[in-house]
């Protein structure tokens, strides 16, 4: 790979780990860092996570092999419109985004014909947040979901899943329509659902907790905008999978209120081994 | 604490990791294995978690000060009847189960009178299972929950309180009713709510999860006839849950449909930090 600059637009826990990470996989590559708050942009160069800074998205683009954009959801689109016309002829864009119909479909339509957009998914990440939690090995040995279209050029798609191998990720591609449908369940509504479990027990119940209730939960303790923005730029899939979880939940009261012990024993049984079997070809 | 003679009726996970901890925290003290295995008991006094063996509950008993019943909830009230002959008097008899007004009702009315039952539930363990397990520290540190009446012996309970303080446990004293109660909301439902993540999605869903889903149905690897002895165990508590949820789910799906971009971040926020404080307090 020959990224001589890449530009890191927005440096938080994604975009700083990116930005170390680049530091320490690509030699001799210069990485612009672009944040609206100057603070951010200050720590991220004390820590090594960008070589430059900008305050202007513009000007952050330019000349520019390779642009990562790590903002939140919401913001992609608006700063799609604002680089569009910084980009050098060939430049690709990609993003970190949890949902990817929208951005996909933002990028495809507003950059200029000399440039390309990939949407990504690199599932990495924790609870925390900020430039200061940062890690060169964030990626390394994570799954990186590619959603490539029809109108992706395949040159484009190449250079994206070399960066992100670089940055130790194992790829999977699939379209933008499948992984907003397969991450809703797997994804969007196990947050929305830690949410809920932390949500209906009072404080007496929830300092009665156990270590499984304080993992169950864990993800209830991201950013309550980011997974805001999530939740409703795929509303149309997380509202199916809460259809689908009412049906399950039927299925469970069912069997309970029958007191059907062996169909339950059943359920439970297979609901583990399936988690065993998931755990294990992850192991592979 | 004059505990001489110590019965552990099930040296699983819970019961082997008890024998452990009582084999290096209370010298001297004799401990009495029962199990239906011999494989079992043989494991279990191979790796120094009992001092002797029983086949037959009652001769596991005799001259015991305290017997530990480490069984699954299904098998705790067979297990009271064919040991209440065998009990000497003062002798105070405790378990381990995760639900609590089913056995707390048993031990009561089935025992002898110059015998004491006291409902205990250390909230430690693994989703593993098995002697093999087994960890003197398992308790260390961790919360148990008591479940006095007003039927119960006030000297029986402060034996019971000490041995569990003994082992390096925390102790919260409440009624059987009230524990059912609120472990349905943190822990019951919980489990079945991770089973249910799983079973929903499909193998091509699961194999793009990432840690968080790992880490939320972590708990649905657990052994699947236990988990359903204490979801039936408790079964009025567990439907009242699912129907609390369902409502918060509905809560849920209104602020996603109708796109209450405010609403759904302070539902999230105010999750967020319910569960901050939750982790906060356990700290102090």
């Amino acid at each position: 790979m020959s990224l001589r600059r890449i530009s890191i637009l927005g440096v938080g826990l994604l975009g700083g780990s990116a930005g170390l990470a680049c530091r320490s996989r690509l030699s001799g590559c210069e990485i612009i860092g672009y944040g609206h708050r100057t603070q951010t942009l200050e720590s991220a160069l004390r820590l090594g996570a960008i070589t430059s800074a900008a305050t202007d998205p513009r000007l952050a683009v330019e000349g520019a092999d390779l642009i990562l954009l790590c903002t939140p959801v919401a913001r992609l689109a608006p700063l799609l419109t604002e680089i569009a016309a910084g980009l050098k002829p060939g430049a690709v864009v990609t993003d970190v985004g949890s949902s990817k119909r929208t951005v996909v479909e933002a990028g495809e339509r507003m950059l200029p014909i000399h440039a390309h957009f990939v949407g990504s998914h690199p599932m990495a990440g924790s609870e925390k947040r900020g430039v200061e939690f940062a890690r060169a090995d964030l990626f390394e040995n994570a799954l990186c979901l590619i959603t490539p279209t029809d109108h992706t050029s395949p040159q484009a798609l190449k250079e994206v899943d070399e960066f992100w191998q670089t940055l130790g990720m194992r790829i999977t591609h699939l379209s933008p329509a499948e992984h907003d449908r397969r991450l809703a369940e797997v994804s969007h509504l196990p947050h929305a659902l830690a949410a809920a479990m932390v949500s209906m027990a009072d404080r007496e119940s929830l300092d009665l907790a156990g270590k499984g209730f304080i993992d169950l939960t864990r993800i209830a303790s991201g950013d309550g905008g980011l997974w805001r923005d999530i939740l409703l730029d795929n509303r149309d899939n997380v509202l199916g999978s809460i259809d689908k979880l009412r049906a399950v939940l039927a299925e469970l009261e069912t069997l309970i209120s029958r007191g059907d012990s062996i169909a339950l024993k059943d359920w439970l049984d297979s609901a583990a081994a399936r988690r065993a079997e998931m755990v294990e070809r992850r192991m592979m």
